[in-house]
C-alpha cells in the first residue's frame, strides 16, 4: 500500500481505492499544486493531469503520474478497469453530479462506487508541526502587511486603493496571493460582513474594517482589525470593547476536548450581555490551512470536539445597519491545555 | 413568468423551474456578486442567500430575496414544496453529488429532478453589446498594466516581484482582481505552460513569458506576450515568428459560422509547417466573460459553430523543454464577417 493509502485507512473503509477530486486534498496528499488533476489512491497511487502540467507534476509528486490529453475521469476509470479494484470511493462533496454519472458510465459493472464525506478533510483538520509553522509564517506575513498599510489609511483614499495597497504589501512580503478578496469597508459599509471594496473614499469620524489573509507556501492566514479615522465617541468605544470581550471570551474556552459550538456560545453570551447578540449574524470562526475555510466550523450546533493541532479563526462581529460593523479576528492553534494565538497584531482600536 | 425564466425557455425544456447553483450563472441572471447563493428561476424568481449578504442582495438583485440561516438547499427545496413545481431542473455540472442527494431527499416524491448541462452557459456564450463593452474595458486595462510593467522588466528582478508589480498595476488601474494567477515565466521555465511565478531572477538572454488577465466590473481579459532580455538569436526569432504566424492564421479564420475546431486547426497547420505542432500542447483558445474559461473551447473535436458576439482568446503556443516556451494571446470578439481584436498591445517581440 502506498503512503497516502495507509493514511486514509482505505481497508477500514471497505475500499480498494479512493478517487480524490478536490484540488486541496490532492495537494495535501501529493504536493501537486496544479489546477487540473485527479488522484487515485490505492495499492499504487496515481496522479492524472493534462500535458500543461507534465514537468510540474513530475517535479512535485512522489507518486506515479499519468499525463492525459483527454478526460481525466475517463483515464482514471480506465486505470480502475485494469486493476483489481472492486470498491472505489469518491468524494461526494467534490464530484459534480455530471462527473459522478460519467465515472459510473466508464467503470465496469463489477465496481461499487462508494460516496465518502470529508474523509481527507478529517485528516487535514489536525495540522502537523510543519503545517503549523507554515500557517505561522503566513499569519506573520499578513500582520506585517497590515502594519505597513496603516500608513496609507487617511481620509480621501478609496477602499479600492487601500485594498490594492494591502494586497501589494502582502505580495512584496512573499505571499503567493490573497487568501480571499481583501475586505476594506468604511463607515456604514462596515455593516456588510462580506463587503467588496468600492470607490467610496474613507472619511473622517468613520469606522474602518479590514479583513485580510495571505497565502504563503499554500497556507492561509486570516485577520480582521478595526480602525477609526478620528477620535471614536462613547458608543463606538463601548461596542468595540464588547466585541473584544466576546473575542477574548471565545479564545478563553478554546482547548482540546471543547466542542466547536461552545466557542461560538462563549462569544454570543458576552454579546448578549451587551444586547448585541442579534447583530452577530455569522459563526465565531472556522478552520483554515490549504483552504481559507476548512473544518471545523465554530458555529451553533457544531458538535465537533476541538483537538490539538487544529488551526482556527476566532472572529465574532456585530453589524448594525445605522451604525456600521465591528469584527475582530485572530488565527489560533488549539493545544491540549488551551490555544496559541498566532496573530501578533494588537487589538487596540486603531485611532488615526 | 419572470424575465430570467423567459430567457431560459423553461417550458420548452419541459421544466416548471430551474435551480441555478453556479455563482457566475447566478450573477449573470441577477447581478448578485456574493459568494453564497442559490437561485430558483420559475414563475417567480427567488435568490436564497445567508445573512452576511442581506443588504447586498437587496441592493443588487431585482428578484425576490430570501435570507436563510440554515442550508440554502433545504430552503430552496422547501420553497419548491409550497409551489406548483413538478419538474425541477438543476445544473448537473454545478451541483455536487452530495448536494444532489440532499436536494432529492428534501423534495416531495412528486417532483421530477432533471439534470441540465450548460443551459445558462449557452446563453452566456453570446455577449450582449453591454458585456462586450465591459470586456473591452477589461482588455484595455490589462494592456495598460502590461505597458506600465515593462519598465520593471530587467535582469535581477524575480518572477514573483514582477508578477506582484503587474497585479498592483492592474489594481491601480481599477481592476477588482486578477482573472487568474499571473504567469511570469523566464528562461526554460517558460516551457511550463501554466508556471506559477517563482523566486527565480530574470537573467540576460532569456525568454520571458507573461500571461495576465484582469477582472473589471466582473468581466475578464486575457493576454500573453513575450519579451527577450537582450538581442534574441536566430532560433528565438524564427520560432517567435512561427507562433505569430500561427496566431494570425487562427484569427484569420474566425467568423460567424466557422467551427471552433477549425480555428485550432488553422494554428496547428502553421506550426506543423514549422515542425512545431507537437510542441503545441493545449488548445487554441477559449471563451471568456464572467469567468476566465467559458464555452466555447477552441480545440480539436469541438464542433460548436462560432457566433457573432462570442468573446474568445486566440493563444497558440509552443513548449520545448530544452529551449523554453512561446505563446501569443489576444482577446477577440466574433463578428458576422470576421472578428474584432480587442487587445491593443503590439505583437512585436519585446527586446529589453
Amino acid at each position: 500500500m502506498t503512503e497516502p493509502a495507509q493514511r486514509l485507512h482505505l481497508p477500514e473503509q471497505g475500499l480498494d481505492a479512493l478517487l480524490v477530486s478536490s484540488p486541496a486534498n490532492i495537494r495535501y496528499l501529493t504536493g501537486f499544486t496544479g489546477s487540473n488533476a485527479l488522484l487515485l489512491v490505492g495499492e499504487k497511487t496515481v496522479l492524472f493531469t493534462d500535458p500543461r502540467y507534465r514537468l510540474q507534476a513530475a517535479a512535485e509528486c512522489p507518486c506515479h503520474v499519468r499525463v492525459e490529453r483527454g478526460s481525466l475521469l475517463v483515464a482514471a476509470a480506465g486505470w480502475v478497469r485494469r486493476k483489481p479494484i472492486h470498491r472505489l470511493g469518491f468524494e461526494r462533496a467534490h464530484l459534480s453530479y455530471e462527473s459522478f454519472l460519467a465515472l459510473g458510465s466508464h467503470l465496469p459493472s463489477g465496481v461499487d462506487l462508494t460516496p465518502l464525506a470529508g474523509h481527507v478533510e478529517a485528516l487535514r483538520m489536525i495540522k502537523s508541526p510543519q503545517e503549523i509553522e507554515l500557517i505561522r509564517c503566513s499569519v506573520k506575513l499578513n500582520s506585517q502587511a497590515f502594519a505597513r498599510c496603516l500608513r496609507s489609511v487617511r481620509p480621501g483614499i478609496t477602499e479600492l486603493d487601500l485594498a490594492a495597497e494591502i494586497d501589494h504589501q502582502m505580495r512584496k512580503l512573499g505571499a503567493e496571493k490573497q487568501a480571499f478578496e481583501t475586505i476594506v469597508a468604511s463607515g456604514l459599509r462596515s455593516a456588510l460582513p462580506h463587503a467588496s471594496p468600492t470607490s467610496k473614499t474613507l472619511a473622517a469620524n468613520e469606522l474602518l474594517l479590514i479583513d485580510m489573509g495571505a497565502v504563503r507556501d499554500g497556507y492561509s492566514s486570516d485577520m480582521t482589525r478595526m480602525a477609526f479615522l478620528g477620535r471614536p465617541g462613547a458608543q463606538v468605544r463601548q461596542r468595540y470593547r464588547a466585541v473584544v470581550e466576546a473575542q477574548l471570551a471565545a479564545i478563553d474556552v478554546v482547548r482540546e476536548g471543547v466542542s466547536a459550538e461552545a466557542v461560538d456560545r462563549a462569544a454570543r453570551r458576552v454579546l448578549k450581555a451587551h444586547k448585541l447578540d442579534r447583530a452577530f449574524v455569522h459563526s465565531a470562526g472556522h478552520g483554515l490551512g490549504l483552504e481559507i475555510h476548512e473544518a471545523p466550523r465554530l458555529g451553533r450546533g457544531e458538535k465537533t470536539r476541538l483537538k490539538a493541532g487544529m488551526a482556527i479563526t476566532i472572529e465574532p462581529g456585530v453589524y448594525l445597519q445605522e451604525f456600521g460593523g465591528i469584527r475582530i479576528e485572530d488565527t489560533v492553534v488549539v493545544t491540549r491545555t488551551g490555544c496559541e494565538i498566532l496573530t501578533p497584531t494588537s487589538k487596540e482600536l486603531v485611532s488615526l
